[in-house]
């Protein structure tokens, strides 16, 4: 099985912000993104693994900007690392004005999803080899995220979590 | 005002098909799609025209392909041609194989906007200049379009409309 | 199979414009009108042939006049004109003065739809007897409209046009 | 104020049932169609009252018939008979078989609007003036039914309740 | 099968008021109450009969005021009688205050289900032994309720409707 | 300000799986748990807050078991924890079995809000005062996954980091 980089499985959604899909004070409801971050980042889980992908987890998700009514709403998905069946999606949104066309960061998310089969059974997936700098930097940082999650649901010992270990001592 | 390529207002809208979307035969319903192309085509002119555009008509939709429940659509909305304040946006929409990533054709589609200002009064928009083959095409194929529609809307006298007079003595 | 009068096929779906269906203005959005103007059109279609109607293309539509948030749209479908197994179907859009109770037009639209068994295998469908003066115009203008379509897709020369080339010569 | 004929506030709303208006066990979700009902009702009541409506009261509505997936649903509002500023709606559902046309009684309900101006303050109405048989006969059960809605809500005593009370003594 | 305390039953649904879900004048839309009311009520009619529940019929829901957008809004269901197959769902609804905390009443409604079995067949459920004052009330008044229904429907003569004579005799 | 209990933000949203809310495979859609999960979370907040509550990042949702078409969900959301103007709201999601009634858990996930003025301004709010044993490790844990957050959006050094570099030194 070919490694495969991120960019081959790069997913965009470009939309509208439409009053159906706003909270009471005219932005787009939070619920509402986090439903369109996830469409996006399991296409981008199955181009990568050509396989079904389903969500396993959440994480790092920070709404740093509100997204007004109105606004055009681009969000791009890669898959940033692969551990065996499961992949991390790496997900940038950026909203855009409509006079400039300047394009701002408005929220990143990170899901995790896993390849299964027809009948649901875990199957493996690509490596990933990263080829920009930014790519790098989001590949190496899947590790430590990855021991913090297992580390936190009580599945491995701070011992073993050398990744992060290195962090404090 | 400068003129600008196709690909300047280049719109793409990666979706799933998800259940809420689909007729009872369990296909992309027809109108959810048309509406999918609206939102993108009005992003795409709305990048061209960096203003607010309006749909103004909708011509040549074509479906050849019936699009199966869980599949990848792709939408991809470029602005064509532009006259005055009018701009015409050409679709075209694929489907992805999961296993394989081929993407197949499934429509085309081409949707007419106008660029208002705040009070909703027409302004000029910038002009096109095609730049591939298929942009050319597409580019010269806008003005007998619009010659057919001013003509079957009696705003065109048969005489006058050129281009088209010529498919036929 | 004893040929149909349009007024058998008629389809009428009145309904509110919610928040939920506007654009970020307030008007009743395009792909939603678009939305609605195939579900009543696909309606009136299998009314007409009696079979499952899927929609084939979209032709014609005007956005004439923009719908405001809390109106009442009234859609009101017909078949124009049946060929083997497509039906052209003619659709008028009326918006409705709350205080007067008047009636504007609002837009028009033509959908063609195919008539298929269980199998989805084309099957034929009734031909059309127009009996007012609008409905005999709109299955005269069917024709040219179809032989345009046929043209613009290239499947048919301008030779045999018959109905657009005299327009022309 | 002229009174107004239960037809001339005749709403005709005719839609698919899609899949994501059904249940899990695909029948029209009962919530979609008291929604469907409702929207319908009301721009009968606003066409009788020619004022804003909103609703007061849901009564009677019996689901008699499961009504599936695919189906085509015809519903049909007038306004049955006003008091003051109030008006009773009746509403009648009808299924459509695909290969016969025929139509099928699936539902009734009954619903009742206020008219009120744009500060929200009631307004009076036209009085309704049944002309068919079977107007005359709802006409005519909307005061029992008014009567007995008082009764349960504790606003009139039995021993008004005229209409009422003649069924029992 | 022994019987159940309506308290078994109680169904919480507490929910925003988005602007997808209110009218042009930023209420929660009549529609849109009826659907959510009809889920709560559902199951916790499902709770009561460990069955499959269906909507039987809708009545007394009175509309006493408006819900606006942006409230937080809290539905709930019990069963309050229930009669061999069916049962009676009292549904209460109340709108926060963000403020204080404070809850008011915004609306009543019942709704009586059906259970079934997996091909449609009615089932027999426990029966309600009501355990508060206010509970008690309500299953007194399901009787007279369930009278009245046949009364107006022509399945029981007067002269049966012993609990609603009483009232007028 | 005098302190809460977790108690006290309880929110409670019991609702069904309609089959607008699945994937293709028939399970709950992930976006829209995550949705779901939104609407509850910032209600929690909001009562604890008795103000405006935005969402400010999401984390550590983990999607262990699929709901199915037809489910009763049961979101149960409350906060955990307060720092300042933010507040971590811990929500478990349980599905219940209709033959048996008995409830299996089906996700956590941690939510961060912040409370707002009318001006978009943080405002304090109340503290937290666990009571049970559950809320009183859940609030511990707040704390190490505040460190974790700044740590990895580098707004704190590892050495600050005091209840995280317990775990590893």
């Amino acid at each position: 099985m070919n490694p495969k980089s991120p960019s081959e499985s790069l997913t965009v959604l470009t939309d509208l912000v439409l009053p159906s899909e706003t909270n009471h004070i005219n932005n787009l409801f939070g619920g509402e993104l986090l439903s369109r971050m996830d469409r996006a980042a399991s296409i981008s889980a199955q181009r990568h693994s050509r396989n079904i992908a389903v969500t396993a987890s959440v994480n790092h998700v920070a709404f740093t900007k509100a997204i007004l009514l109105g606004s055009v709403v681009t969000i791009e998905a890669k898959v940033s690392r692969a551990f065996n069946s499961s992949m991390e999606v790496y997900i940038d949104v950026w909203v855009e004005d409509r006079n400039s066309g300047e394009k701002t960061k408005a929220n990143e998310a990170i899901y995790t999803f896993v390849a299964v089969n027809e009948v649901g059974k875990p199957v493996i997936v690509p490596a990933i080899i990263p080829e920009t700098e930014l790519e790098q930097e989001r590949f190496d940082g899947a590790l430590r995220r990855k021991q913090l999650s297992l580390l936190l649901a009580g599945k491995m010992k701070a011992h073993d979590a050398t990744e992060l270990k290195a962090l404090f001592v």
